[in-house]
């Protein structure tokens, strides 16, 4: 029940407003109160994913560069939630003005008329809480490319280019399944977007990734490398509040307070993060006998982006499995990718994209919903479809951009930057003064 | 809908709550209960931004004086907490027990009838969650001057000073606007606080700077510094931390969970703040021609402030205009700072009290409500006042304070202390041990 | 309002569900809705305590344990609900299978019927909410022995007794008083878990660091320690969130948003933790003339534990009354461990066991509720008996568990491993890599 319903809800309002106020409001003012309050608590977990981010990236990352990870987390969040307000929520959500299931805009800007402010727009939020809530969501389409081109990109091609991503690319993907367009019409389910989100995030990090070419020192002919993260408990942190916000992401997704509904997809994303690391766990230690902390904190997120795509009609018992499966993924990616020496500094492809693509399709193999509610039955076949179209428009939007910026003002810092780090080179300042005690203890 | 309304319904029920109590209740248990809950929440959501105000001030300040800065964070959020339990919260709505509009006192203590747990207090709250939003806010007001003074004020004058402020300047001050004294009568509109919170907190925050004189080799003649903050990653977090306790600190001060309401208030503030970091890194890279990371973290807290006080009254679009102006006056504040000497280790100055005077005037400029629902109507004048009486009041209290203790204990520490950091004079340990790698990487 | 209550509806539930539904759904669909929306926001609340812990534990040890501590945090946390999803919901809840007061057992695994998802299950949450709510308090028990062993267990023989802990010995004593056991039956009250949680980890961490003996330079002769915590800020992070989480635990322990009992123990709560600072800060400087943040920080833990067994039943000021002591406590009961070389590296004895079982004392003495609403009077007795049981109950589990451990694979790890650091040993990294600025600030 995410955007076809949604928009269907929207649509009879706009058009039916003036005269029909009061019989479209089928709930009651205490029901429609606690369901926006719900999707409020549900929009501020979004918004500490963006903290646990870059608190991700930069422990996962040199100390070097981690002036520039910061910087670059809060501008692109900032960036992100100016240029959804401006063009990307009317992407997304299109509404009546809808011109054909590929694409729609609904003008510029964000405005409420006060019908949009109570139950006649939705019996789950108010206008402004429907946008704050997506825009989180839309900001985190970036946030999840940062981590790939970590220490290496510049950062005002970056900022360019998840402008971009974030107004046009991530909006009109959406909008094929939660704007009611043609993912949506073919009975392609993605809840809370393991494609739709993570999909078009890990997308445009495999190619950014790959275009920008691996750090220097990253890869060594005999298989070692010289970096390493600089801070895990700040790594960790970063995951924790990942967790925590996903309880919002997954648990908003239901668009109301639904205590069935909610509970269950907060079960099964819990249990999902949880087996992940047990996936990751296992599987790690049996490939290098060490306890790999950073797999296990990966895991988790993968069980998490695994369950995304079904947390509302995968059972629990089955949430064990999706996120086992995405923890062990998440290992095995990892290593392919270092095979094909493409250099992901956090892991983000193994962790949205890979796993990102097996939870979509996880719907089709675990998922079970009775038909008559969803308005269209489970099937393989448009998981495939959706991933497939997903990945194609991704590559292209993410590569075209990248492409020209490469062409024009470059995007790679250079050679002496990097060694010396971005931090002095692009902010003159170091993310770390002098600690007081040096002496080994 | 702030102090004014509260306190009329307070009023109401304090008078005739023996035999009105089924009518009074205007609200059904469901509404009672849902906005009690929000009103939880908001609550939780500003606690967590003492955590967020103390890694702030951590991290832009040195390793040497961390522990200190800790200490100081989590013994004043105590002792205001418990000085507002004991006199503050009934200083600030103090009731039927008013005498005159400058000064009311409802006695010692907290305590809650039965009719004080039901929406007979208030359709919002029960009085125990009055009191504990209340006494979050209240802790804020001390730890904003926390920040100006760090690393060479005197931990027991400043715990002396910041318990007198918390338990008598702040509620004085509060009470004039929210437990319906003069200003409220003179039609003063500071939503959450721009001038009765960080106004109180700025004002206090820049005497204290000016009489403690600046940090040893803060301001050298050739204009550098020896100084900088030792961990930009734990600065960030704080930015972070309190960015998400302003959805509390602003969401909150609606004291319902109105979704309407509620939801613009979350909106405007959201874009203030994404605002306020856009308006920094432009005028800063301007003027600098870097990324200056610190000034765009600055920049969020100021969009912040700035939104405060107009949060309810000012369209998002507006909000985004007042943001922005926020975040070019933190900088162009802070540059100010350092011509005239005063020395403000976190910008508490700028962020606090400039974009704190900034906002609650924009009320004036930009505010839209309808008079009728008001109760009053916006007016430049009116701001102007509010602004100028709070800071003739807090100079002269803070001055007051502060002069006392520089008399008597003295306010700074000696210079060997300075020199050696507070960590080892005050509390005898370091705030890090050892890190395990020291080779450059 | 805890168990006793929460059984007698499943068990009113569950035989007669089929029929009586509608009857026995005795709240309105908003009220429902509020009370699991507020459950599932206490239930977030919980998780984010596991951060709090892990933070806590890192920031008090040493750098080089740090990957160690952060790996154990995660896996066990995790392991912890998956275990307890299998075996110990149904452990603690047997319900109508029920098999005598000290022990039942409800089968394998967690599902939910469609009553199970209405108020016809409870009326303030689902089964689903239940189940999370619940198995993030079960984690807990476990990561509160975790920072006693600290830095010298071996980790997989840690996981494997924290799965027996978290699988059998807490859901056990959980259910003699929330499953409605004997301790119930008894008139025993704990309010949120001063002794069934923390009393739980308590003993679990007394003789798990008394059988680990103290680390390598713990104790020396003159009285010194060559120990240091490696970063205060993580501590005082990890403790802010567990305080944060502590509004989830106890709040969440009203089991509905009930708007007068859960903004009670809000208050209670809260008063408890700032009394606990500052209980613990004047007996430190008072002991040792300095200011002690490592105490001062351990003091808020000591009154939020210290109040968790009568937060419901104790008024405001007789909470601070119960949190200064517990703040107290602390200070002293680390010199007690000191003095009998007993090594906990956090504090987790005094913390959790000391407080708990003074908060459990004290609400025999400032306990006061009504017989006819809570079920039984409260009795000093009742609660000694209590803690006494659970006392012996835990220390043969958890010496029976390490017991055979240590007679098997082993508990500690080699002096080596020991001396040059875990995360070398077992995990192949480090926690840190370089910082850039090591010349003295």
């Amino acid at each position: 029940m995410t955007g076809s319903k949604k928009l269907l809800l929207s649509l009879l309002v706009l058009t039916a407003a003036p005269m029909c106020l009061a019989e479209s409001a089928t709930v009651s003012d205490e029901m429609f109160r606690i369901n926006n309050t719900w999707m409020m608590v549900a929009t501020f977990l979004v918004f500490i994913m963006h903290l646990g981010f870059a608190a991700l990236e930069a422990g996962f990352t040199r100390a070097k560069n981690t002036v520039n990870i910061l910087f670059k987390n809060v501008s692109i969040l900032c960036i992100g939630i100016l240029a959804y307000a401006l063009v990307g929520f009317n992407l997304m959500y299109p509404g009546e003005s809808f011109a054909g299931a590929f694409f729609g805009f609904a003008g510029f800007g964000i405005n409420a008329d006060s019908a949009a402010l109570t139950s006649a727009y939705n019996e789950g939020y108010t206008y402004y809480t429907d946008f704050l809530f997506q825009a989180m969501f839309a900001a985190t389409a970036a946030t999840i490319i940062s981590g790939a081109v970590a220490e290496r990109i510049k950062l005002s091609s970056f900022m360019m280019f998840a402008t971009l991503y974030v107004a046009i690319t991530y909006p009109m993907v959406g909008m094929w399944k939660w704007g009611g367009g043609w993912l949506a019409e073919m009975g392609f389910h993605d809840f809370a977007g393991s494609t739709i989100v993570h999909g078009v995030g890990g997308w445009g990090a495999l190619i950014a990734a790959w275009m920008l070419g691996p750090r220097i020192g990253r890869f060594h002919d005999d298989g070692h490398t010289d970096i390493h993260g600089h801070s895990l408990p700040l790594a960790f942190i970063g995951v924790f509040l990942l967790w925590l916000g996903w309880f919002g992401f997954n648990g908003g997704s239901v668009l109301s307070a639904d205590p069935g509904g909610v509970s269950l997809v907060l079960v099964t994303t819990n249990l999902a993060a949880a087996a992940g690391v047990m996936g990751a766990l296992i599987v790690s230690f049996t490939m290098s006998k060490t306890y790999n902390l950073g797999m296990v904190l990966n895991g988790s997120l993968a069980g998490l982006v695994a369950i995304t795509a079904g947390a509302d009609v995968i059972s629990p018992a089955m949430s064990v499995i999706v996120g086992f499966i995405g923890g062990v993924l998440v290992v095995l990616g990892t290593t392919l990718l270092e095979k094909v020496r493409i250099d992901d500094p956090v892991g983000a492809v193994p962790v949205h994209l890979m796993c990102g693509i097996w939870g979509t399709l996880a719907v089709g193999i675990f998922g079970k919903a009775d038909p008559a509610v969803l308005g269209y039955s489970l099937s393989f076949t448009s998981q495939l479809v959706g991933v497939a179209a997903t990945g194609v428009f991704c590559l292209i939007n993410a590569g075209l951009f990248l492409g020209l910026l490469k062409m024009t003002v470059g995007i790679r810092v250079s050679q002496e930057e990097e060694t010396h780090g971005l931090d002095a080179a692009e902010h003159g300042i170091q993310a770390y003064s002098h600690h007081p005690f040096t002496t080994p203890n």
